[in-house]
């Protein structure tokens, strides 16, 4: 199996609750507070929260994923 | 190199921006308006959110991801 081939069948979560079948996550608004800062990349160990990761998932594989920041009324 | 090998130089992100280091997405509170559903699989073609493309994903390669659900005050 070649780079690409592998890459296309490749798991996008390595480690997160590999024992569910789909791992959603929900969050109410008023728990927001100021901000929130949500990981997309799923190597957070505070998943779902972001805890930097990516970066080092970045530089590792040239990868180019980022959070999804959720700002709350008191950051307007 | 082997499957595993490959699966952990994989990038999450196939697809989007990636002409960009790094695509971080920011959305405020006040546009969440009753719930939105925000996209961590990488495939949607609406991205930042979902389109239920994780489906496809996790059937096709045995990964478990799923969206982040924001719910909004009408939704309490
Ligand atoms: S640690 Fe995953 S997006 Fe930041
Ligand atoms: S389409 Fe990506 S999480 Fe739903």
């Amino acid at each position: 199996i070649g780079l690409k081939a592998a890459q296309k069948k490749a798991h996008v979560n390595q480690a997160v609750k590999k024992d569910t079948d789909k791992v959603v996550d929900t969050v109410d608004m008023e728990d927001i507070g100021e901000k929130k800062v949500f990981c997309r990349c799923w190597r957070s160990s505070k998943f779902p929260y972001c805890d930097g990761t990516h970066n080092k998932h970045n530089a590792a594989t040239g990868d180019n994923v980022g959070p999804l920041i959720v700002k709350g009324q008191a950051a307007q």
